[in-house]
């Protein structure tokens, strides 16, 4: 039997990685926990970026060259919206423009803000949209209950220097350009982490390639989960999100920079080693591979820029093959 | 100067009375005071199906043939919540695609949403929407407050006899057939009716052809409004909304009858008679003025079928001119 594999998720990479595996394993015995924290409510709508991301790359319909979204996406409603602009009273965020929602992307919030509403938790709801979606793989919210990303603006922010600013207001409004001094999970201390369990007894735990401190970082930061990861440890692997200095997508590398990690597989391996056996790093990186090992992690070379179907594949069966 | 003008109104066709009062008198000094019992919740956004019906209608942007919505309106996301009918729970009604919300329109209860989320009135709200549609007649909700209008179907139903059921729910998804034996305003006890100060001050208040029941019923169950046009009975013109025997549209014939009123002009006479004092009536109806009067009210004859906008213009004038 394929082994049973979960996977610590956050947006793109996590998706594309877990497109992989779906090929590599048996895909009913997989399950993405994934990062809440980048939620938001736009319009009154619950926007939950990376639970969709997982549900739309695996159900092959992601815009690959967006990076987000569903292919084929119109903009209706996104561009009636804008006829509120200039009526809006000051201080009102009514009708706002900057996050772009499409009009097919809108059903899917359109469902779960009803089921919600209906007293739903998110975790069933996240399950429907993954069947109704037809994806084989499980899709776990990391909690039930609202987690929020808030970052502290650097003193030197062109943008609101010292502030706090909402991730997705950071993130897509401001193209997480402005530097952050901190990072903070707000509601993390209370809230209840979902699979718990298959952390603890899935064959093998993959941190799949997402940003360390706001993609994985909020999912750690729930109780008992870094301790279920360092009781098992040499069956946890990580993939590098960080390849040859940069990340792929995303802010990941300045902000490991700014928040006193070295952007480098190394630092990538000093945040994960109480936690994880294993790092996989591309291989524009080998030479690091001994500093990954001094920083207390085995170390496994291959190509982990799932640039098709095929190296992500590859990567998912060299990742899972490395711990299991 | 122009009068100024308070207009009782509930959908469709108080939407084209008051496109032909535009152009009779000058709009700004014009309040549509307009009923919200039909208003509903679907996917968690608050629709308001009468205001946005004045609304596109007064901005030259309601969709004519259809007779609902804005004209061009594309349906992307309404056929994206196709794919929840299978997974959603028995019992849930997320996901429903009964109630056709259009791309665009959308925006406006996206938007609308969000300023209620944000602590705004309704009657605020409302107000910008106008604003954003370049609508000059003001538009004012009834109330701020939320009032349902609840019908409970006869026991000869062929659908739920003797339930309650929302108004939208059988109006829209059952296509007002089957049969009522009761109408109620669950919440108009206690809601403030806003306005009150144009009902009692303007030069002419105008009844407009809505169905007296359930469009015009709702704002006459408001505390106070009843008393105030009563008080001033000689300048409330009403417009029949029953075209020989019929309504133009909608259900306010066969309602009329399942509740103990004629479906005629003289039946509307007598709903209207204790607090207006005038009723214009089509002129297919020409024989039954003497009956009106006999009911209470003077009868104004005249072309009531606003196939286009000079009979509307035409209609808006004669209305006016029966009691300025």
């Amino acid at each position: 039997m394929d082994p049973s594999v979960a996977v610590l998720a956050g947006g793109v990479g996590a998706a594309r990685f877990l497109a992989g595996l779906s090929r590599a394993v048996d895909p009913t015995r997989t399950t993405a926990i994934v990062n809440t924290a980048d939620d938001t409510v736009l319009h009154g709508l619950t926007v939950c970026p990376d639970l969709d991301t997982v549900t739309y790359t695996l159900a092959g319909l992601s815009d690959d060259e967006r990076g987000w979204g569903l292919s084929g996406e119109t903009w209706r409603t996104l561009e009636a919206l804008a006829r509120f602009a200039d009526v809006r009273p000051a201080g009102s965020t009514a009708g706002s423009t900057w996050f772009s929602l499409g009009d097919t992307d809108l059903a899917t919030h359109l469902y779960r803000t009803a089921r919600l509403a209906e007293g739903a938790t998110l975790h069933a709801v996240t399950d429907e949209i993954r069947r109704a979606f037809g994806v084989a793989q499980r899709i776990v919210p990391m909690t039930n209950e609202p987690v929020r990303t808030i970052v502290t603006l650097a003193d030197d922010s062109p943008v609101s220097p010292g502030a706090d600013m909402s991730f997705q207001e950071w993130f897509v409004r401001h193209r997480h350009a402005p530097p952050v001094a901190k990072v903070a999970f707000v509601g993390a201390d209370g809230a209840v982490p979902l699979a718990l369990d298959h952390v603890a007894s899935a064959d093998v735990v993959v941190i799949a390639p997402s940003n360390p401190l706001v993609s994985i970082g909020p999912i750690r930061a729930l109780s008992g989960v870094d301790a279920a990861l360092a009781a098992r440890r040499d069956t946890v692997v990580a993939v590098s999100p960080i390849v040859g200095g940069r990340a792929l997508k995303g802010p990941a590398a300045e902000m490991m920079r700014r928040l006193g990690s070295e952007a480098s597989v190394v630092g990538v391996a000093r945040l994960y080693a109480g936690i994880c056996s294993t790092l996989v790093i591309d291989s524009v990186d080998a030479d690091l591979a001994p500093e990954v090992e001094a920083a207390g992690m085995a170390c496994v070379v291959t190509d982990t820029v799932m640039s098709d179907a095929d190296v992500a594949l590859a990567l998912a069966l060299t990742t899972i093959g490395a711990v299991a």
